[in-house]
């Protein structure tokens, strides 16, 4: 296998199909620099799961729960790796090339949180430097708003630079045009699997049964258009033309390696929230993130300095009686450490654009149309290996 | 015909169950206190388009386009009206008591606007009193943010009271406990049938193209949660735990008689928000509307004095690229007018909880458990006809 970063500990899920055969999406389970065909092998080794697994998206078998995950990745590896499968398995393995990769689940609802203490401190100080950086609330529950679903798109989708509203403050009347500070989030989502009803909340511990796997993502941002929007219902333009996501979903089961503690509180939490509590797993996860403008390296976010766990905002995204649905996607926020070369964004990498970047083809304080951006990460495995998360690509085309 | 609200010049669809088939889904169009079934009739009258009225959601009539939207609906006109159709139509009418109404489309996003000028000013000068009452973008552009799409229940569902975190001002640390201002916001829905392609906006011309019909909806809010949580990213948990939607969605062709010019606009508009242009069709509608508290009328709010319309909020969520999904549901905001008791939330017609309404059963600042709220309108219709939204109700349970 070439790549170690998707080896037998790893197995995510996507979407493929082949050019022969461009209407008839499949499952499939990245292994190495091969995907294998999920429903062609289920049936071959006449699986249980066949029919969820030969569907036409991840949904059926996301809303199986966690049983059916477990049951499901136990067989797939056995496939892959036991001497008296892997002759089989091996019918059903396609090159990574020779597929197209598709969005792999129906977004039902995307939530987007805001959980890093070094990202929402540095927006503050940029946004709103005449007040505090980190409003009152925000160590007291994880902010957090509603995305849109429907922009949900697949890494290597091109993201047309949108048009908006911005107004500078020296300005009397806002102008149109494309934006001028289009910009990056580099952040991890997670994927719901098991639906939950509406008027009971998911708790802390919840988390596991709830949740199916985990994808970066690339919150694409228009700076100046969320500036003049943004104030007092939040963002909204400046944010829903596009979101990028992994075409391979990982899941959870495959990063308990990378489980680590939350950095301490600074204020004691409500019961809901208090992950401190005996029987509480670590809610941290140790996901070292790259994020690359075209090829050079601008950043290298570290997961497990965020604040607030992907557990506590399952936790808070439901207390009120919110329901989950299959499908609902629900971000970090930006990713940024604490050293000014982990930070996630440009917005923050530039300082609001004042200290542009110098890179090999360039200044940079903003993307220029023509820019690719990637997101990759790996987490601690097993026994030392690594799990990669499947990249994040996406290209900016100008807006005609 | 006992209730002329719902006469031949409105036949708004849903979707029923009976109880001998409690599984399955119809869709309708109701005919005065009559439900008439649409795919068996479509069947019996071998209508073209008897496929997608016998789906068992409106999406797939939605989807369809507005040329098939006008063809059914002077179809089903012809079946209710004409006398050589009369006697087979009524073969498949079911009298409203012995159906039960569902969600009548599957929502895809829902967005929520801000676009009353006086519920808006209302609420700045409770919310912010220090601050200008409208901020600097708000004539500028229609404010909205996204809203939680799988929280969107059908008219009669019981909304449970929410807990959550709320801090006033003069406490120390925030307290967690069922809402104690929780309220309603009278609002109109529009929902999306034609999708749109993402990096195309749709401009204030596709509004018809696009949008299939209306609906009533309650936005209920917890006052406490909401003012806690909602800086700087805006409204999250005080919204996401249920939005109440009519079980009768209108067609945009049944408010024609409706259509009125927006108030005048104090600044220019950016073109791509221009509604005084020529060619344009005005972009207000007369919906009068009606709030009741356990049969006690609180307000009757009118929907023409929206400063923004449907049509402009259209053009906004669409102008960065963002795509539409057949299933979008956008909601106007509170819809208040200028005079108290035009005002479409409790927030708002106790002024923040320092005016208590005097009510038959009682004082009132915000719901009590067991309370009751009813929303209703009417649209004038051609020929001094009146045409009827859908009701919506719901009754607050308290929370386990």
């Amino acid at each position: 296998m070439s790549d170690t970063l998707f080896g037998p500990d790893n197995l995510p899920y996507g979407l493929f199909t082949t050019p022969d055969a461009p209407g008839h999406r499949r499952l499939g389970v990245r292994f190495g620099d091969d995907v294998l065909d999920l429903g062609a092998a289920a049936a071959a080794f006449g699986s249980l799961h066949t029919e969820v697994l030969r569907a036409p998206s991840l949904n059926a078998l996301m809303a199986a729960g966690r049983p059916v995950w477990q049951a499901v990745r136990a067989e797939v590896r056995a496939w892959l790796t036991d001497e008296t499968h892997r002759e089989t398995a091996a019918r059903h393995l396609l090159p990574l090339p020779q597929v197209r990769l598709h969005l792999p689940f129906e977004v039902a609802d995307y939530v987007d949180f805001y959980a890093s203490e070094h990202h929402a401190t540095n927006v503050g100080r940029i946004f709103r430097p005449d007040s505090e950086a980190l409003t009152p609330n925000w160590k007291h529950l994880p902010i957090g708003y509603h995305g849109r679903a429907g922009t949900v798109v697949v890494s290597g989708t091109p993201v047309t630079r949108p048009r908006g509203q911005r107004k500078p403050p020296s300005e009397p009347v806002p102008a149109f045009g494309p934006s001028q500070r289009l910009d990056i989030e580099a952040e991890v989502g997670f994927v719901v699997g098991t639906p939950s009803t509406m008027g009971t909340p998911v708790g802390l511990a919840g988390f596991r049964e709830h949740v199916f796997g985990v994808t970066l993502l690339n919150d694409w941002s228009a700076r100046d258009i969320q500036a003049w929007e943004y104030v007092p219902l939040g963002p909204f333009l400046g944010k829903s033309f596009a979101t990028t996501v992994s075409p391979w979903i990982t899941p959870l089961d495959a990063l308990d390696a990378a489980r680590v503690a939350p950095p301490p509180r600074d204020f004691p939490l409500l019961p809901y929230l208090d992950d401190s509590a005996g029987g509480i797993e670590p809610g941290g996860y140790d996901l070292r993130m790259t994020v690359r403008l075209n090829g050079h390296t601008l950043a290298e976010p570290p997961f497990s300095t965020m604040y607030w766990t992907a557990a506590q905002q399952l936790a808070h995204m439901t207390v009120n009686g919110a329901s989950l649905r299959t499908g609902d996607l629900y971000a970090s926020g930006t990713v940024s450490g604490a050293e000014p070369a982990q930070r996630g964004s440009l917005l923050e990498l530039t300082w609001g654009g004042r200290e542009p970047l110098e890179l090999p083809d360039g200044k940079r304080t903003f993307l220029e149309d023509g820019d690719e951006v990637t997101l990759t990460a790996w987490a601690p495995g097993p026994g030392g290996t690594r799990v990669g998360l499947g990249d994040v690509t996406g290209r900016v085309t100008p807006v005609e």
